[in-house]
């Protein structure tokens, strides 16, 4: 028996009590008379007393003990004469009468504390060591308390867990598969999936009515900051449903796991069309945390010969509330971060309207005190507020203004911890002009149904038409992320061909890769749709995170990596031998 | 709005309301008068009505709506004449007012019945199909409340579900890996993981303590009847932890899923050593709903002039109650059942105690009747009784005897459905000697410890004593089949350095395999222990099913392949560029 209690549990209550703890020495006081030792687990610190006088023998082994060394103590609980009432067990301690070292500890490579002296290479590599912090442990413990949760929930309204299969078929439609080389059918290969796209439907077509999964899918992109190739995916299904039915469920799902993991009610969720977002906010994933709207200018602006606003196809601001005292400086720094190659604007105006009323652009050349104050008065500016304005092409304008909105956002402080602003996106485009590919890709997937009204619409559109087809998708964003996005599907067998010409597919091409689905809809499909919820990154916007990596056990790096374990790695030669596979040189 | 009810959901009690409906039309029967269709969802069958007399409008559609059409029904709950009691919605009707067709269905390949007439492989092809009847839909039910429980008995334990990652590193120890190339990282590949071993191990190291997951495993092994290559575990590890506690957390998670899925109370598990289990049943899972114990007759056999049990390292057998009716022909078939590849037994020897006290048996010309009851008395048989026995070389003949047990259980009924018999085997050997590579192999992995007492003999034991070290390693049995298996691990590095070296690593295969975990041993790994289940076939065994692929989605076949999406499959060309292959020509 290694301990009778953790190290998080004594109390007031126990003293006098013969107790056996087990855990790290998470410090080791020795001072003469008297040495302390913090033993952590991962319920708690408790403190620990050896005493020369007590048991001498004891404390001489206890002052070997370093940092992170397993140990086991039998002793007494005694009340703590100086308390520390921010500890759970800081009223109590132990007197040991016996110590067993479980194992011992070379000096960790960083501080297993919640500010660690640790860069993130080293704790990558030593990733079992970072797990022991407090704050990456408490996201373990978060993330499976959500993923509980969401079952506790999902299964109360008959959703049924269906494991769908890892080993599938790759299909060059959307992001780049991960492919498994099959043994036993030389030549061939599986694919590991996307996400259970195609199953879940499948189970719809099967009659299982309402499914979920909290399943992991995979994608070999070459990766962004927070982006992993292995992630995690809440995934729902549900057959004779309505769109609002299913936003329903969810803002229920939503509301339910704000509510039982953070104890944050949230109000009912606002919807707003695709095109709605774009125009007020340049972005398909507002953050609702803060206003400064999109305001757009391009009649004010046009006509006074200031070339950048006459060649513009759009010109547009945004008002940033009591700025007005921004320094020439600042706003020179500000522009210089809007030319920066992330955002690419090739320039920024401003307009300071100041406390005294008088009025100050960066483009006082071209614009009148009239001019200006017709765009402070378009934009609802006041008395020492600042306006900021792009122009340019209007989708990278409102693009390029979006991201200079977010980092006033960011600047001004509007991005409040524990503040939370949900919002449903609906209306997407249900296609999207590739210029380079000179084609059409799905906006959502190749599986998503057209809104009913566009139907007719799809099958003899020109272009423009079929840039305007909005689609039965939506997507799911709290405070500017993306939590989540699904759509009505399609269960026809020929508006599902017809979608997928569109797609530039050969109907050869779309029965080799998806003709185990169209076959299934002419076997009594049901209606139906779904959604997928980013598990990863739910996870890190309830805790206020900006990076899903704290929230993965154990993530891999930017070049997909396991440094810990140095995976990927060369494989024996029998083995690709067995698969019927020789590696060419790079060149 | 599909529907406002289940088919599974109306009864007397909501006559008289106007209600909707959706699902397939499990049968269509046209009276003349009056037609009625049965309308099937997931929850339940509700009987539709159609006349020409209420609205022959809608009697004309109703006629031409096939097998497995989907429709949306509107009608009125009306009481019906002649109920069906065996049906939950047996006592009402709808009296339809409207019928919209979601779809139509080609005829099915086969029946949508409990008992149908498709055989495995076009079950296999229409999965979405197989998985609307009764019996495969009620597994995925089963099996998603049983991974539900199963997180809710962990949860409250304090167990943290951790996700481990898919893809890992290769490691040809134990079975064969399925690998995953990286493009990133041109020549190396991922593994995916045979078990999350190596990461729970070392989420004991981080002081996770208790950690679960229920996770998808794969193995690339020449499929037996029923393997899959991709198979779920319910996966487990714990810290400060002794043998027993692990054996009484899961007998209390096992106890916990038969009583709140089953509604059967199990009672305490017993424990048997390995050696026992052999010596007993000639198996380390034995099926203990019967006894028919091994009786070793070896002394009493030799020395009689019958040179197979004369030459015979072992002679054993076994009593098979009442069975001593067994006709000569049945003797000959059961001799020629033991006889075949499968089993290998070179004869079998069987003694007739007849009901009238004579004894005789199919080697009388060597043994007496005195010989005769001698061997009834050691193995306990009564008038009425059948011995049967097998003689050669102890190991094999042991397995044969438990094939031969097994089989006599089966033919006798003593398999009883609804009948389960757990138990724990324990104190399994730590090495197995391969003859063909002349080298040991770890009998249940290179993690798992000796027990205390057996450390110091391995450091200097010859040969045998090798064979002969237990290691702190225990099975859970449920009927005779393989539930789950574990051990306490070794969390020292020196001493997994050795055990290494036993099973014949390199320290340089041994470092580059295992160095992370090693290494983290270094760092205060504590004392852990953990197990893993097998939740397909748990699935199966609680629900009295013999095979684990009813209780799978979407299962592949013997050969590794998915019939429906057809997988694996041919990739692009430009994909195997993009990984630096070649697939070369199998000869």
């Amino acid at each position: 028996m290694y301990r009778t209690h953790t190290c998080g549990e004594l109390r007031l209550a126990n003293i006098g009590q013969e107790i056996t703890l087990s855990g790290w020495v998470q410090t080791n006081r020795d001072l003469g008379a008297m040495a302390f030792i913090d033993l952590r687990d991962r319920y708690g610190i408790t403190q620990l007393v050896f005493s020369p006088e007590i048991n001498d023998e004891l404390y001489q082994q206890s002052r070997k003990l370093g940092r992170e060394f397993v140990i086991s103590v039998s002793g007494l609980v005694r009340e703590r004469s100086s308390k520390n009432l921010n500890r759970s067990t800081g009223e109590i301690e132990i007197e040991v009468q016996k110590l067993t070292v479980l194992n011992s500890s070379k000096l960790p490579p960083f501080t297993i504390e919640d500010e660690t002296d640790g860069g993130d290479d080293i704790r990558m590599k030593y990733r079992y060591l970072d797990l022991r912090r407090s704050p990456i442990k408490n996201n373990m413990i978060f993330r499976s308390n959500l993923a509980i949760e969401t079952r506790k929930y999902l299964a109360a309204q008959q959703f049924v867990e269906v494991e769908t299969p890892f080993l599938i078929k790759s299909t060059p439609e959307g992001a780049r598969d991960f492919v498994v080389p099959s043994r036993m059918n030389p030549g061939q290969f599986y694919a590991l999936p996307q996400s259970p796209q195609t199953f879940k439907q499948l189970l719809m077509v099967a009659g299982l009515d309402r499914y979920f999964q909290i399943v992991k899918c995979f994608r070999d992109e070459d990766l962004r900051a927070d982006r992993q190739p292995e992630f995690t995916q809440i995934d729902c299904e549900m057959a004779f449903i309505t769109r609002d039915q299913i936003l329903e469920t969810f803002e229920g799902l939503t509301k339910y796991l704000f509510k039982t993991v953070l104890d944050t009610e949230l109000p009912d969720f606002p919807r707003m069309s695709y095109d709605e977002a774009l125009r007020r906010f340049g972005s398909d994933k507002p953050d609702l945390r803060f206003g400064m709207e999109f305001c757009e200018l391009t009649d004010l602006a046009k006509g006074k010969d200031f070339v950048v606003f006459d060649s513009a196809e759009l010109v547009v601001g945004i008002c940033a509330e009591g700025q007005a005292n921004y320094t020439r400086k600042q706003l020179d720094e500000l522009t210089e971060w809007v030319k920066r190659p992330q955002i690419g604007a090739k320039g920024l105006v401003y307009m300071r309207y100041n406390e005294d009323g008088t009025l100050k652009s960066s483009v006082d050349k071209f614009f009148g005190e009239e001019d200006l104050k017709a765009w402070a008065a378009k934009t609802g500016a006041k008395p020492g507020d600042l306006i900021l304005i792009l122009a340019g092409e209007e989708e990278k304008t409102r693009k390029q203004l979006n991201e200079l909105r977010l980092e006033m956002g960011r600047r001004m402080g509007l991005m409040k911890p524990g503040d939370f602003k949900p919002l449903w996106v609906i209306d997407f485009p249900l296609l999207e002009w590739d210029e380079d590919a000179q084609r059409f890709f799905a906006m959502h997937h190749p599986f998503t149904s057209p809104k009913k009204d566009d139907i007719p619409r799809m099958l003899d559109g020109d272009h423009q038409t079929l840039k305007n087809l909005r689609a039965d998708a939506y997507d799911l964003v709290i405070n500017g992320s993306e939590i989540g996005g699904g759509s009505i599907r399609i269960h026809d067998r020929a508006l599902q061909e017809k979608n997928f010409k569109l797609l530039g597919f050969t109907p050869e091409q779309a029965e080799n890769q998806f003709g185990f689905l169209m076959g299934a809809f002419e076997y009594g499909a049901p209606p139906h749709g779904g959604i997928a919820f980013g598990f990863d990154r739910l996870c890190a916007v309830m805790s206020g995170q900006s990076s899903i990596r704290d929230f993965i056990a154990f993530p891999k790096n930017n070049q997909g990596r396991d440094v810990m374990i140095d995976a990927p790695a060369e494989i024996d030669g029998g083995q690709l031998e067995e698969l019927f596979l020789e590696v060419k040189k790079a060149e």
